[in-house]
């Protein structure tokens, strides 16, 4: 591998706190995998969802109750958070194959209320050395 | 605005759960504003942080909580699931400047032996009406 | 829809030189109709790849001119840059299903001596009225 | 590195085209400093900007040409392609500080008519070894 790359590549990463190079370049790996574990959407994966949203809004939150019980084969865990007197952020943890935790976020934040929402794509861990 | 267009964004968000246009306009409108505010790095915003790794490794797990005290003033809340005896997954809700917390998710998600870590950018809700 | 959303959406769309809120509502639309397009990889759609690479590297032209040739019932255009003395941009327009043309993108993108490639999803404009 | 990450790396790799995974790596490195080049708003870079727009619009095109004579400096060449009766497809390939070209992108993805737009950030090559 040419040294001129490996030199820009130690700087970024240093940058971002890497001890090393052999770790950064793993965890490009791993992203890599993680990746086409959710292109495969078949396989069992691990997601989180968080929403935003302002529990004024009388109904909402058991509108959202309601949901995490319809699916709640799926979600593993919840964290609830008071972001001021009007906004509440939620983060659920979901596992199981990408199209059924994609069908859950897209319920979760059409919910109407909810002001912004967002499905990350993790990992269950299990095939990502 | 053209029927046609009307008709096939009708279409996709009944599939997404949305119970009406509007709404869902409303949704794409606040995205929008979001990504805005992660771009003015200045404003005050609010994160999650989703981490998974291996708890066999040793001093991972007081690395990681060594960290989050480091960083104490940002991270609002966090939550712990095992994923199963060799895996967690770990989520961090973290508030404060846009470039700050990005720094705060490069430390965490180079940390040896973190398999797969990810930033979500959302909103304190305040600006997001 | 509030006020207050509309006036922070006024403000940033503005910037962006939309002359009015319509217009900027219905390419939000369109992008998320393009979006599905390629979700459903099944639907004819168009795409661009950008190639970034040093003509240095003796075969690597002969090699993304074979591989051209190979999807040429694919590739509607090609056009080609060269940026300074080493090296060469390379813009294609592909068109076919979703899955063929990120088959064909990755080919590009793998070729050694590609230092940067990307592919982009657009759309035929066919039901994105 | 552990030879499970490697043997999975393998197989992905191999399905994208790649012959060895040196190069895979060097690639999964090389994107990643193109991702620093555009954080750092003020190297000089490369984009294509890919737009797809219907020319029944009378003006249209009109506008589009003028947009790019304003912005000539940073043009470095266009491609034009008729998908069918109705649409049109072109590519900009535009060089210039990250900030700038992100502005013309904005400026054309927003002209009334443009269907589909979408900037891709690529490189001058120059700094990517």
């Amino acid at each position: 591998m040419s040294s001129d790359l490996l030199r820009s590549f130690d700087g970024l990463i240093k940058e971002m706190g890497y001890r090393n190079r052999s770790e950064a370049i793993r965890d490009l790996i791993r992203e890599r995998l993680v990746q086409q574990e959710w292109q495969l959407a078949n396989k069992e994966t691990v997601g989180s969802i968080t929403l935003v949203y302002s529990h004024d809004i009388g109904e909402l939150a058991e509108v959202l109750t309601a949901l995490q019980h319809k699916y709640h084969k799926y979600v593993l865990s919840t964290m609830h958070i008071h972001l001021d007197k009007h906004n509440c952020l939620e983060v659920l943890v979901v596992k199981g194959k990408g199209k059924e935790i994609k069908r859950i976020a897209d319920r979760l934040l059409s919910t109407k209320g909810v002001k912004h929402g967002k499905l990350t794509t993790t990992t269950t861990g299990r095939r990502i050395p």
